[in-house]
């Protein structure tokens, strides 16, 4: 079940059908959870030129940088792939609230009993 | 830039073109990310009817509890929805260690200077 992707040193990311892989960015002053995105091979190697959180959309199929236009960049502060290097871990310093409705976090709503609720 | 399904409190997950959602779980003693699956419908319905955390495999496309086979069940202790309801955030209590290599989370490795490290 394990496999050089899995053991190995070597960055060898496992794009999906769409060319993506899942990032999921968290806080790096306490690990909360601020969003989920997607990067495509080109969105990988901007982030780590840029230092910065670069994703591409999947609705407008483009890249973007978050914060481009708020200006809430989200600084890298390390990346983790997982097992299977189908997902990556950002580690950031946001420059702002994440969100574009303006919450810290996008995941501002805890489902109970079948409905949601502010978190 | 906001529709119901952000702002709204009905649970109205909007599934991609193969019928999934990006399913994020942490560990609720410390928030540590510990893995990334997809759940579809069902996967989330069975992740709510018992408690644990239940996935669909893209790769054996097939519904899989996580722990299953190991016993390393996720206890889920809250979910959580993003702004856009494409992607869920389990917060559970991992009955060992996630990932199927034994490590505690599947984010074991760092990227470092275009190559991977122990985390």
């Amino acid at each position: 079940m394990t496999d050089d992707r899995e053991t190995g040193l070597e960055l060898n990311p496992k794009f999906d059908a769409n060319g993506l892989v899942t990032a999921v960015v968290t806080d790096a002053a306490d690990g909360a959870v601020l969003m989920v995105g997607h990067m495509n091979a080109e969105a990988l190697a901007k982030s780590l030129e840029t230092g910065t959180a670069v994703f591409f959309s999947r609705s407008r199929q483009r890249l973007w940088q978050k914060g481009e236009s708020s200006g809430n960049l989200l600084i890298i502060k390390e990346m983790r792939v997982d097992c299977d290097q189908d997902a990556i871990l950002v580690i950031a310093e946001p420059k702002g609230p994440t969100c574009h409705t303006g919450e810290r976090s996008c995941f501002y709503r805890r489902l109970t009993d079948g409905k949601l609720e502010r978190a």
